[in-house]
């Protein structure tokens, strides 16, 4: 698939030309020819004879914006004198904040914030520690927490390189819920560790959000962590986009009037996000569902598989089908891959049944075309936002932590991941739902206060009060 | 000695009486003669016949408090709706916040901010380690970790209690020097736990400030965290509170026009407090010091000594002296008590020599009344507020870590502490120099950037600059 400029590979060029030439009017038409688009031109006078000019390219990636520069500086008595990485400028120094809620203006301030008043609230915690939720952060807290092993789409790039996911992660938890997380970045990537370090420095968290842990050492640390803290722990790479795909299908199935207790489901990945997809969809009712992985059909007399494995082929595929993909594909309702980009193309899709849904969702590049796949399908989604349908988890993990939170949950289970996501999938209106548009935009004001109202009422919790 | 309304003790009281009577006139009388000091009363209609009125009274303590309100009862006709405890209003919900330094308004951010944008910029940080620094929050971030075994003067309360105070010293970190500091409790009071738990979290933080763990573990907690990691590692209850002695001492001496190489010491308090201000006050050259703790002089002769005391023993106290506090006391020109209330009386300070330095921190009550030994004493410093020359730690850890920060230093040392308090003491000018001003108000506003300033020098870094 060509790709398109973007603005996350945007860049500002800083140049000087004569003020009198035809400089200027050659920048536009430069940058259009080697493929850029201009979306901010900003002049000022630099001397009388000279004008300097900031320009702001959309560019399809690094080496396109490195070209894109080296075709300004052919222009005829111009200069450039800084080329700037607008996505690069935005990360420095860091994207998040601690700030004090509290005035400390002077000496009174700090005898009720901190010693000798602060004592007096210590005291009330330690005789009745349930006052921790009502006299601390941790009434609003989550953890973000990684172990570097499996950040985006880039592997096993660390704690310090998985940084800025986890502060941008934090800023969507507050942009989106109002909740307070901070980034924790484990130099370990042994799973007894991390286990006992969450448990360790859970106190002044309300919720663990686990991000990019790689499979299968997720599933352990998940699990151990549930049996140990009584706070909620949350593996977004794997209920975050189970919520989200179980929305979209139920809304995909009101598109095409299908049952998800009748439809046939063919998917590809039985990683993280895949199997965590697989027990959501079972737990709404879909009982026809066929996993494969990179070796073919998951079967129950499949040799070397592991715990994970044996789950699924326990839970699926009851025929015993043994194939590879494509032929799990054919006659399939349903495809949803969260695998590896361009497995399907368009005439795999042609023979799933009349009516398909297909959630191609490896991100960049997904498991098929989505121009190829929308010939032979009726709703088409993917991980990508230059493409209708796009399934994101900024679409679930904001409301649930905010539901959970609310409600003072010790933990999560799956009928809270399922009204998540009945509640995310009933925000698009019967008027508003058609084929491109089965999910609501991640702007949409009410997304958040649904899903949190709909994980707070399952949860057991009331309505959030302030004390 | 008798303690007087606070602030930090402060209720509010909202009361009903009728429009006309003498009610309104008796509430001040009834509340001073309580003992309490009304310090605002807001008056609101309450239809025609009735008065609403906000009382806000500062009080001695939580019985004093309920005595007052009690008091209030008495007044005819009146009728008490609710009384609020001022500070426990202020910690409610917690006292700090995480904030997104970016804005994260639509789809074009979103993209930069997070995903696809962020992958470039973690790519970069995998390439380049130290990129972390300039394109993360690691430049500017500080763990405040505790283990709440000994959390103010309350001791071992355990993580949750101690909330409170390390998001207040966060708080305190943000206002005094622009850092984002997160709280850290440790559910663990295991040495090892805490060493290693500490070491795996670190990565995202420029700093760890440990805070409120007790001796001797905090010593060999920080000795291998020191070991182990590429950040400062700096036990606050400890270097903090030496800085700001040395400093007070630095400029006490001034006072009195003694020199610290010739001045006798004698000290009480052998704990974390204690033998770092030892080590500091020996490092700035201090040569005559003796230390007592509760069974009385440390000395070579001593039996059953840990490695702390043997560590004291071997480089104080060459005298061999070996009997009590109120011995070592007689004769010394300074006295610095970081132990127990009430140890010594007036009469103790009148045999030390003239020109007499007493600094009594134990809090809340000194180790002498500070009353009494300021008819015998040239200098009197305590750890309390309502005295002159209070030793206050809010004066060294805030600019000790923006020059640690600010230098990017991969460590702290004595020549760094040293340094920050000779800087501090520099604060104050041979003008303002004098018995009741040894220290600058924790408001200077120079305090920070001066301290910060001779921390970064020392720790070879350049000024900060923003990339």
């Amino acid at each position: 698939m060509a790709s398109v400029p973007s603005v996350s590979y945007s860049i500002t060029v800083r140049l000087e030309v004569p003020a009198g030439g035809k400089a200027v009017s050659q920048i536009t038409h430069v940058v259009e020819n080697a493929g850029g688009i201009v979306t901010a031109l900003d002049v000022n006078t630099a001397g009388h004879e000279k004008l300097r000019i900031d320009v702001t390219i959309a560019t399809r990636d690094t080496e396109h914006a490195e070209a894109i520069a080296a075709a300004l500086e052919t222009i005829d008595d111009i200069s450039i004198h800084k080329v700037s990485d607008r996505t690069f400028l935005m990360h420095l120094g860091g994207k998040i904040e601690m700030q004090s809620k509290v005035p400390l203006r002077n000496r009174d301030e700090l005898s009720m914030a901190y010693t000798p008043g602060v004592a007096r609230v210590s005291l009330a915690i330690a005789r009745n520690p349930e006052d921790v939720r009502r006299l601390t952060i941790k009434r609003n807290s989550v953890a973000v927490v990684t172990d570097g092993s499996a950040v985006l789409g880039l592997g096993n790039i660390g704690p310090e390189a998985a940084l800025p996911v986890m502060e941008g992660k934090a800023a969507l938890f507050k942009r989106f819920a109002g909740i307070d997380a901070w980034p924790i970045c484990l130099d370990t990537q042994d799973t007894d560790e991390i286990v006992r370090t969450v448990q360790i420095l859970a106190p002044a968290f309300g919720g663990i959000n686990l991000e990019d842990i790689s499979a299968p050492r997720c599933f352990e640390v998940e699990r151990r962590l549930r049996e140990l803290l009584d706070i909620p722990v949350f593996h977004d790479d794997q209920h975050g986009t189970a919520i989200c795909v179980l929305a979209a299908l139920t809304n995909a199935l009101r598109v095409v009037g299908k049952d998800i207790g009748q439809v046939r489901i063919a998917m590809s990945g039985a990683g993280a996000a895949g199997s965590a997809i697989l027990r959501l969809l079972l737990h709404a009712g879909a009982r026809n569902v066929v996993v494969c992985d990179f070796y073919g059909a998951v079967h129950k007399g499949r040799a070397d598989m592991d715990s994970s494995l044996r789950w699924i082929a326990d839970h699926t595929n009851a025929e015993g089908y043994s194939g590879d993909l494509r032929g799990a594909v054919k006659g399939a309702d349903v495809f949803v891959g969260v695998s590896a980009p361009g497995i399907l193309n368009g005439d795999d899709i042609a023979t799933m049944a009349g009516d398909a849904i297909v959630f191609a969702l490896a991100n960049p590049e997904p498991e098929v075309s989505p121009d190829e796949a929308r010939e032979h399908a009726a709703v088409v989604a993917t991980g990508r936002s230059d493409y209708p349908n796009q399934i994101n988890n900024v679409l679930a993990f904001p409301g649930v932590f905010r539901g959970l939170l609310d409600a003072q949950a010790d933990g999560v289970d799956q009928t809270m991941l399922l009204a998540a996501a009945k509640a995310l999938a009933e925000v698009v209106t019967d008027g508003e739902l058609g084929p491109n548009y089965i999910v609501p935009s991640v702007f949409h004001p009410d997304v958040t206060t649904r899903v949190a109202g709909a994980v707070r009422e399952a949860a057991g919790g009331r309505p959030r009060t302030e004390a």
